[in-house]
């Protein structure tokens, strides 16, 4: 089938231009449209299949973008971008200088707000709202798109709990399929569940919060939104629309195996097929995590995981199958996560609370306040941090080290590779006096051999990777890589020496006491901020003491990181092993 | 009337002795005694009289400690710390090496989870029940009371959607007085409001959310409330009641007037009348922020004002009486207030977001992802940033320096006094083409003649206070006042300068180069931790540009500071006038 429709389309206007009747076949069109460039280009499919149908209403319906369209998370958002004068360039969806994967304000006026975290929508478009009616625009709508993983998160609600109090015109739609990246967890979801099972009375929570709901209606049923939407169009005041809706419509694996093919990675256009990717024996450090967690917990009782809704993502899903009365999904709630897990470690339990650095960001007050301040000995394993690769901006967990570090009775540590991972796992459930933050980047490791005998690490100790006559090069977690390369390719290897230290906090004072007296320049090397950072402890260990050697910070530069693979974004940033060796040539 | 029962009680085992009929005297002379100690010793009033009766009835049918209690927030827990073993040291109660003014674990076991911030209990209680169940306590009792305005945030949301599909051993006890410290607002209060009305029907939000739901029950009835936990120690898995109070229950002006008896400052025990402070001209930075942002926003109509439930607090309530419609009490939910302001910015409104430095914490995530990274001007005013003093650790606003040093685009701004605040308000609505935050402590300024005609600041410019022959001393913020007592005071005046940078981002560099070409010897002086705040920041500065001057960073030390008033505080690390002219004399 030629994409006829899908292509005289350039913008909604032109969409608007076609007659209802069209519809189901621009729908198919744009499906398979995402389904062709997303099989060969990666990136999220299941999402974006599901709203399909919803995504054409909108556009249909109101007067995009004078009308403020706000998709939550975004991944659901590629339709909207395809139909947004993004078509001829949606190949490029994720790569470095091509389009963004999530919606983001500098690329389209048709996308109203940035986002890439969760439960956003509904204060953005309230804020919005409010702005409209008080510069008196009162036929302009604004409407968020949120799904039934991210309005159960506390931020939601407390958008929620102050749109139903207000007369803002917003309409807030629920894009319902249960699921988010895993199956959504909560209370909430066995609700709605019961909503739409018809077991649930109609007096329901979004009425109980003020709003004017109505639902819940066939995600794939064109004609029922656009009716309704055109209804909710003439409806004053907040507006709740529950949808129901299939994560993966229309391609039968996707929708068979929706937690796969939500990022399936690269797939038979044709038949759905995964297509597999090379094999390695270098395992992820998520898998590193998830299947140590598992070999420790068997054998210490006290042991329990935590994970905000990444159960596949941060590899906890291992422990979940293993030992489930002990490894808990607790939703889309970091800051729940967080004060669960002190509520548990007061009780002696030895808590591993996984969440993703950029959204530890999410619970930062928790770990201050709950933990640190209390001093309980919490493990928050911080997965992806440094640079997370084609999620970009929104997703680089780039700023840990510069939040964490001035947070009292906290442990900051980086693993170099996967054994260290391992043992400092190993070394936390032995027992600690503080809570500990461990911080290990997306992707592989660099060693087959990794599942070797646990071995304790001592609290505060960097180590010493490679002698050298002149300068001193100071890392921290898994950049070492980078740096080790460098420091091989470069002029005069013999004259660099190159330490890990391991923890950013406590520094391993009597290591740098050495490593100043010994040269009289340092260079430190950190996958993080370089305002803040690794770097910066260097520089007030320096101060303390009286040092003046040359110090030189590299790291992540102060401006906002954009998407592109890892190495390429470590190039941009001089960060990669080439950078690495010709700064370090400059040197010498 | 003496106190003869309350005396008796030095545990709850005592309280336990008691028949059920001698407990209304005992809620008789606990109030008076609560009364009779914070009239002359001060302290948080309103809700700890409101929960007298709930907090016997809690001690009295639970087994504390064994069982555990959790005060959400923590200001209503006066009783609690009465009732078990904390009479005799009461009148200590938020003073320097005397007891927190919040439960707190080192305290005391009765205080099974530090508080201080609100909506954290919920999770922490339900991580205790988890914790119990696994390790096979089945009789163990996990009690959380939260206010009307603390169930509204949304982390107890995430609390309460975990809790519902489990099986743990959880009562969550509702006090629901329709206050916080100020009035609650939002769709739930509204809600709760018909509830109590009883024009809500049954099937209730907490029932939705799959808890056990009874209430609402009279918070004052003792019988009444005793029989309902009896019944409830019986019930498995998740609980929840509603209690309906009324705060300052038993005081009349208390309970008359809610917002000031919430922490009413001294006051006749006898007849309730408060006892007026010492007048002052000078006013507090609380109230520059009201009066000026009230003085702008009627020239500039794109101007609008955000306080999550800090209307009274932070002075923004003047905004709310003059200009109703574009001033926002949203609820205890930075989170949402934070992206709130995001979304009206996007629009051309100047948000000005007030939030306690503290709490500010709660919404960090925000800040970076909602409003940083996509470069919007929202005006974020951190009041109570610094140390606050009586407070103490739960909410000394020290960190803020270092967690935003690390986001890219925003620029960050402390006002060294009054006229500094009002003229970088005054400059920020003009249009910035940057997010901005804007520290300032608690408390009283240093002018009595503040209200100067405007003028702009220059973007990234600090000033000379006092010129000097050998060192340099760089302040940030209101700290210059005690710096400035200090040069005076100290042994050569004459060798010392003062600068203030105003920004720690961006640093005024061309001062900064003219500073390090001058002086040897630098001294960084904040009331921000000395990791990664703003001497971290002249330290990055000098490396970048290979300055060997001598740099002391004087600031927070990397403890939890307890509470105590300022000036003790300052005086206990080291940051008061006295401290650093000895400091300063050292290094003459």
């Amino acid at each position: 089938m030629q994409n006829t429709l899908l292509h005289s389309i350039t913008s909604p206007e032109d969409l608007r231009l076609l007659k209802p009747e069209q519809l189901p076949q621009l729908a198919q069109e744009l499906r398979e449209f995402i389904i062709n460039i997303v099989a060969t280009k990666e990136g999220h499919l299941g999402a974006s299949l599901g709203v399909v149908e919803l995504t054409i209403a909108l556009h249909y319906v109101f007067n995009t973008p004078e009308d403020q369209l706000i998709w939550d998370v975004g991944h659901q958002a590629y339709g909207h971008k395809i139909l947004t004068g993004r078509r001829n360039v949606f190949h490029t969806n994720r790569q470095l200088d091509g389009i963004c994967g999530f919606p983001k304000r500098d690329e389209s006026a048709y996308d109203a707000f940035g986002v890439g975290h969760s439960s956003t929508s509904i204060s953005a478009a309230l804020g919005m709202a409010i702005a409209s009616k008080l510069k008196g625009e009162t036929e302009k709508q604004h409407i968020a798109v949120i799904g039934d993983a991210s309005i159960a998160s506390g931020m939601a609600f407390e958008g929620l709990n102050h749109a139903g109090v207000t007369d803002a015109n917003l309409l807030v739609i629920l894009n319902d399929n249960a699921i988010g990246i895993d199956p959504s967890v909560g209370a909430l979801k066995l609700y709605l569940t019961n909503v739409k099972k018809g077991t649930q009375k109609q007096d329901n929570i979004f009425e109980a919060l003020n709003f004017d709901y109505s639902g819940p209606i066939d995600g794939h049923d064109l004609d029922a939104i656009i009716s309704e939407l055109e209804r909710l169009k003439t409806v004053k005041g907040p507006k709740f629309l529950h949808v129901i809706s299939t994560k993966g419509k229309g391609l039968r694996q996707a929708e068979e195996d929706q937690v796969k093919y939500h990022a399936p990675g690269k797939f038979n256009s044709e038949t759905g097929e995964l297509i597999p990717k090379s094999v390695s024996n270098i395992p992820k450090y998520q898998d590193v995590f998830g299947h140590t967690i598992v070999e420790l917990a068997q054998k210490n009782k006290a042991i329990v995981g935590i994970t905000p809704a990444m159960p596949t993502g941060s590899s906890l899903k291992y422990m979940m199958d293993e030992l489930p009365d002990r490894a808990f999904d607790v939703g889309i709630a970091e800051q729940h996560a967080v004060t669960l897990a002190a509520g548990m470690a007061t009780q002696g339990l030895i808590p591993f609370c996984n969440i993703y650095s950029t959204f530890l960001q999410r619970a930062y007050d928790q770990i201050i306040h709950d933990v640190a301040i209390q001093n309980l000995p919490v493990i928050f394993c911080l997965d992806r941090a440094g640079l997370v690769g084609e999620d970009g901006a929104t997703h680089h967990g780039v700023y840990d080290l510069s939040y964490l570090r001035c947070i009292p009775n906290l442990i900051i540590f980086a693993p170099r590779n996967e054994i260290e991972l391992r043992n400092i796992m190993y070394t936390t459930q032995l027992g600690l006096p503080h809570p500990i933050a461990i911080r290990y980047p997306r992707g592989r490791g660099i060693t087959t051999d990794w599942k070797q005998p646990f071995e304790a690490i001592e609290i505060g100790t960097g180590t010493i990777l490679k002698g050298g006559d002149n300068i001193a090069v100071l890392s921290i977690g898994t950049i070492a890589k980078n740096v080790s390369e460098a420091i091989q390719n470069c002029n005069k290897p013999e004259a660099i020496a190159h330490y890990d230290l391991r923890f950013v906090k406590p520094l391993d004072e009597h290591l740098l006491h050495s490593i100043f007296k010994t040269y009289d320049a340092l260079i430190t090397i950190e996958d993080n901020s370089v305002k803040g950072g690794f770097g910066s402890a260097v520089l007030e260990f320096a101060a303390v003491h009286h040092y003046k050697n040359n110090i030189t910070i590299l790291g992540i530069p102060d401006l906002v990181i954009d998407h592109g693979s890892v190495a390429e974004l470590q190039q941009q940033i001089g960060l990669d092993a080439d950078s690495l060796t010709t700064y370090l040539n400059t040197q010498l």
